[in-house]
């Protein structure tokens, strides 16, 4: 699979039977707030609540039948898991997901809600991957990477295609940046289709794309801490190859900023987002000069959040 | 103005320029939890965050210009009341809003950003009577109560003729009770243009239209205690008139089941509906006889919630 708009147009055709065309949201009154028209994707209403639906059934969906059959495997804490238990469940296939011992009940519920099978380990890089490479020996299951993995990127890109094709003539498109799954698929069709420019937007806490993306070199010394849960990840090198060349820039954004995004999110738009999904419209409304007066496209990534611990 | 299918078409047209025509949701897992089609309209997502917006400019659009130009007044601690303040900008006239003094902040908050101007009572029926004939007999305001009212009752029947324009084939709807404005006006239609069966649902907690219904006489002696704070209000003597002779049957819930039907809403649609809003599909999971294999049609009434107090 090569990392470019065919293979992301056939990844859309491969998961079609499998995720929703999510709707286009608007709000008239964040419109007045950023003083630009704001087009928010809203993929936390996709299958799972993340659109990291999307990839996961891209690349199960992928596999040839003689790999499928051995199941597939990863790690997360996060919606990546929840989406893989989905994708396997969809093909019939056995899914292994190696999960901190310290992960929320509510993310485990999910994987096995899907038929995962749930693995613990302790809540190090170290142990993490031990644990995945004594699975993938055991049971010859496929390792599937939350984001450093082209089928993985070729599925979350079909987020922008989406996009672009109801609102054509975007100005602009700002997409969070975790691992960059999402951000390099996006990036991929935004330069084919589209003359929009490409914004990442990241959390200064979680800042190791924006130091990747000036230093023109991977960072992967980074020690992330911001309540956006689903970017607290290292940027990936497939996803950097991507990112260097084809966004146009990295948006920080502070963690009050991210709040008072999802609060307006919640309160004005009446959609339940995850923090993660706030970083953009908190670059949007923290850096007004670079989006007025501009056709504004806005990825809301997920909606799982825990009702007991909300930031407000 | 006549309180029939006409009336509410008119008013359509005159309220359209001034609220959204709101969209149908509708989710898998709960259609899968209910044994049914359930179509969600989205009045959550309507101006002001409720259904509320559009009887309110039904009425300030309905008077004659000699009336408006003196104003408008209500008693409400309620959506009625921004709304009401709204509709009033948009005509530009002065609206009085009489508000207990033990309101919540957010609601005061959000009569004011429309420009209303609050007078704040004793929080007894008493003072507030006493408290509104003054602002009437001062200034010449016209009262619009909030749903014992024509105008009102034929602003709020137009959602029901934009869900049965969206489904007309639905074979149930179900719509919260509390003053029956929402209720008199969508039954109006329902009998009018559909084969659909008209539920009410209320809360046992504050049940007196379920008491009314079954004695066929208004109740008025009520004191309802219910986290369906939209729903704290007596039936009125209109409404009670139209919901006796179109709607099928009143379904109590408990306030289980209403904060169950609200966390599910919140976590698996994803959306931020009042407590009010729940008690439909509390009614649709607690008789799941009534509707099992059926389109259900269910008013989402609005999505003003106070996140700092939350029933989970």
């Amino acid at each position: 699979m090569a990392l470019d708009l065919k293979s992301i147009q056939e990844a859309a055709k491969r998961i079609a039977p499998y995720i929703h065309e999510t709707p286009v949201l608007s709000s008239d009154l964040l419109d007045d707030m950023a003083g630009a028209e704001l087009f928010f994707k809203a993929e936390h209403l996709q299958k799972v609540g993340a659109f990291k639906a999307r990839g996961a059934v891209n690349a199960v969906f992928s596999l040839a039948d003689s790999e499928a059959v051995k199941g597939v495997a990863t790690h997360s804490s996060g919606n990546h898991g929840a989406a893989l238990a989905r994708a396997a469940k969809l093909r019939g296939i056995p899914a292994c997901i190696v999960v901190p011992d310290n992960a929320k009940q509510v993310k485990k519920d999910a994987i096995e809600s899907y038929g995962g099978e749930i693995i613990e380990c302790a809540p190090t890089l170290a142990a993490r991957e031990q644990k995945l490479n004594e699975v993938v020996a055991q049971t010859g299951a496929t390792f599937i990477a939350p984001y450093d993995d082209k089928a993985i990127i070729c599925g979350q890109g079909t987020v922008a295609l989406e996009l672009i094709a109801s609102v054509p003539d975007l100005d602009s498109l700002v997409i969070p940046v975790g691992g960059g799954g999402l951000l390099s698929g996006c990036a991929i069709v935004a330069r084919e289709l589209s003359q929009a420019k490409v914004f990442a937007a990241e959390p200064e806490q979680a800042d190791d794309a924006y130091r990747s993306f000036l230093s023109d070199a991977l960072v992967t010394s980074h020690e992330p801490n911001t309540i956006a849960d689903g970017l607290l990840t290292t940027l990936g090198e497939l996803n950097f190859g991507v990112i260097r060349e084809k966004v146009d820039e990295v948006l920080l954004v502070s963690e009050d900023d991210i709040v008072s995004a999802m609060r307006l999110v919640w309160t004005r738009m009446k959609q339940i987002i995850e923090p993660s999904s706030a970083v953009t419209l908190a670059a949007v409304l923290r850096y007004p000069d670079k989006f007025r007066g501009r056709k504004v496209g806005l990825i809301l990534t997920g909606g799982n959040v825990d009702l007991a611990s909300l930031p407000f």
